[in-house]
């Protein structure tokens, strides 16, 4: 792995703040408390002209006081103040900076700004390079590999499963705010950087360290404005066939222009010119923050289609159509089954199932015949490229409540043939279909109403499982997805 | 009201049921075992011809030995006798049957089917109303008006809240699966009827049931063919004005059209005739599950808008930013704000805030400000319609997840500023805006990427806010219902 100057950014022995107090109530405070309960073990040195502590940690003065050059100073101070500190730290031998606040360029009618241009001088003469202005800091998954009880977290109050998913994001709450339910993000994460404003550091640096970072293997962006177009368009070109690349890109509307602009003070390039190029360099583009972490959650279970062929099994109609209908609207095919594919499925379904595709099986308590049997002779035809199965219920996590009712306890019997597999329902129902399903390259994605969080959902999610909860989303990432993977087909070196 | 003779299948005395076992693994067992959980009080009676008891009911060998005249039958039986038993129903009095079994139509190539023949002939001759085949039943939440701890249901495991919503679905997962993710949906359920192929009572009957209902205020439909359209225009076009309909209605697509051909036997009409003729009588037409429930949600909050002009307040430029794009992308408007409003926003805001809308207050910890102040400027303006609200975090149940931490319990002073409001946060933050929100007729969507079922955002639900996890549903969600309503005040009477 190339060395890259942002690894030092997230690996820093030793981080100075400016801005936080015990008050607890600016951005500073809060990314110091992050770093405490994400349990960092590095060294913390709070900057602070009248507390002797900030957090139970000791407080220095200035940043000449400190007995050791930081490895990191992160600043959330105002804009004025900025350039002044810059300058001391560049005295004392900084070279990482984190700038927290915001009003530099973004404030309106402002875009040369002079503090941005303060800073950036005073950057250059002293050999800084800083991240920022108006950005959240980063979350960094892997600082100590051999612990993952452990991250350097300055803007999520959770510590997040890891994984090899990455984001450097334009805007603080894409990089952090869409992982405060980490129980419904059945992902883990890498690296998550929020860049603001990119006075000095901008995406491509990101995706430049990306490119090679052996703990990132999909990457997700926000974007509001790329400064270096071309270098951009060339990186994802070269990045995308190994490590797909996912892009909330806005723009197109006047309405947005505003924001963005009043945002991160950038100026949205033209939308179709945009989508266009995304296209050519095999960037996954989306403008919904829930397909965005989906698409995300898919291509980190690592099983991608080889095609665009998509087979239906279900146990209830309604599902089926509306997936069939859905799916063939966002450009997937559902082929009706052969012949000699449906005489097989007849032959282990009841007299009122379907087997043109949807597969519709009706109600079937043959649990070993649904999970296993029907994906399994479905997959081998050879017929289909990915599988939607809806109807993954917990019957198990049911039965419980039923037994729970004296009446009903005392009377049905058929606790006998759950009790049989129960308790390795995961080895029985789920491991062997997704076993095939890797070995085949055909991804499933099971479909299960009930909580996200069930026990029934949990274990499928547990067992490396693609779970949602109703098909909609699913229809649409799995179309985005599709696309990606002809796209990695036709542009993987050696093809 | 006016009597209805649906009115009776769902406020029945006793029920017979056909095809319920012991062993609990048919359709019919299953819904003996929901009616137990919820706790009907009417008569139960099996009818088998081997057990002497199903489920702690006698047993009867044949309907003739019953008692007394069931006021309902329910039939999970083989299509080749159901026939017969119908003749036996019918000899003893029955005038109300639920026919759940498959296997009529809905078989390929088999539209005329003869035992669904057979079975319209007898129920004419005895004065036979039926539902199905096909079908999952019901649920009846005001089976007992004074007890809202008991519903009537075949259909669902869950004792669902009470509410004024009311589904009639040609599939059986419209009407049932969907809902078995209780907390996930913040509304209540009135009636739910699986009418499945529509042999003799049709999505028409339910519509002229549902139109003069009391319990009903929002309509739920899932449609594959409509039987009588004349009517079903000229009925919907009286009850939207009053009554909002949301229905699915799928075609359009070769796969789809299979789908539905195995599922209810309906062949779907041209999709963009039923379009145009749902959207003339002010049907809210969808083809996403998701859609169907959030659109429901919101319309029964009750609060619908006047117009289509967004207000965005957020303390996060992305979002704010995505909102906007994505809103004009589906027809709503982003109004910059006037000079005066946005004189006023600025001196409530943070000199990084940006006021033209969205309006971005940027990192404020002035929680009386945020969640009150400025929705209450922005709703007085009369320069919007409806506010989406970014970043309602659970500061304070953040707030606990900190003081579990020595350190940081130790040293922050920040608790002070909460124990004021704490306790009482509901009050202070969430009632008095949406009083303002229901007096002037601007619907409010608080967005909090927390968990859903997070302490604070059960709490704005339990205040009667309208809440979501992200932004990218509600925008779509909002700009249906603005048309729905714009359909309102163009056709209401008085107009």
């Amino acid at each position: 792995m190339n060395y890259h100057f942002l690894h030092d950014f997230l690996y820093p022995n030793s981080i100075a703040f400016y801005g936080a107090n015990n008050k607890g109530t600016g951005i500073a405070s809060f990314q110091v408390i992050n770093l405490i309960l994400s349990k960092y073990r590095g060294k913390v040195f709070p900057i602070h002209l009248n507390l002797d502590s900030v957090m139970g940690y000791k407080a220095y003065r200035s940043i000449s006081e400190l007995p050791e050059v930081p490895d990191l100073v992160i600043i959330y101070l105002p804009p004025k103040i900025v350039p002044e500190i810059f300058r001391e730290c560049g005295e004392k031998g900084v070279k990482r900076i984190i700038i927290v606040s915001g009003g530099f360029r973004e404030m309106i009618g402002d875009r040369k700004n002079i503090y941005t241009e303060q800073i950036s001088q005073i950057a250059e003469k002293y050999g800084i390079r800083f991240i920022g202005p108006n950005c959240l800091g980063f979350y960094n998954n892997w600082i100590y590999p051999e612990d993952d009880t452990v991250a350097l977290n300055t803007s999520i109050w959770e510590k997040l499963k890891r994984g090899k998913f990455s984001i450097a994001s334009q805007s603080g709450t894409l990089s952090s705010h869409i992982w405060f339910d980490p129980e419904y993000i059945d992902m883990g994460l890498s690296r998550s950087l929020s860049i603001g404003n990119e006075a000095n550091i901008d995406i491509v640096d990101c995706l430049e360290y990306l490119k090679e970072d052996d703990k990132t293997e999909v990457i997700g962006l926000y974007i509001e404005e790329i400064k270096r177009g071309k270098r951009f368009f060339e990186l994802a070109t070269e990045i995308s066939p190994n490590k797909p690349i996912i892009a909330i890109y806005l723009g197109g509307t006047e309405a947005a222009e505003r924001a963005v602009r009043s945002h991160t003070g950038s100026i949205a390039g033209n939308s179709k010119i945009y989508s266009a190029v995304f296209k050519k360099a095999g960037i996954i583009k989306t403008e919904l923050v829930e397909e965005f972490l989906d698409i995300a959650m898919v291509l980190s279970k690592g099983v991608l289609p080889k095609g665009r062929r998509v087979g239906v099994i279900t146990n209830s109609g309604g599902p089926g159509a509306m997936i069939a209908n859905h799916a063939e609207k966002v450009g997937l095919k559902i082929p009706e089954f052969s012949e000699s594919l449906q005489v097989k499925l007849k032959s282990m379904t009841s007299h009122t199932a379907s087997t043109r595709n949807p597969l519709d099986s009706t109600f079937d308590m043959n649990l070993i015949n649904y999970y296993i049997n029907l994906p399994k002779a479905v997959m081998k035809s050879g017929e289909v490229d990915l599988i939607f199965m809806y109807g993954v219920f917990g019957y198990h996590d049911v039965l419980g409540k039923y037994l729970n009712n004296e009446r009903i306890a005392h009377s049905i019997d058929m606790t006998q043939e759950f009790l049989k597999i129960k308790g390795n329902l995961e080895d029985i129902l789920i491991r062997p279909t997704l076993k095939l399903s890797k070995r085949l390259s055909i991804p499933i994605i099971y479909i299960n109403p009930e909580n996200y969080s069930s026990p029934w959902s949990i274990s499928i999610k547990e067992c490396g499982g693609t779970l949602f909860q109703f098909w909609d989303r699913p229809v649409r990432v799995m179309a985005k997805i599709c696309e990606y993977a002809a796209y990695k087909q036709k542009n993987s070196i050696g093809n």
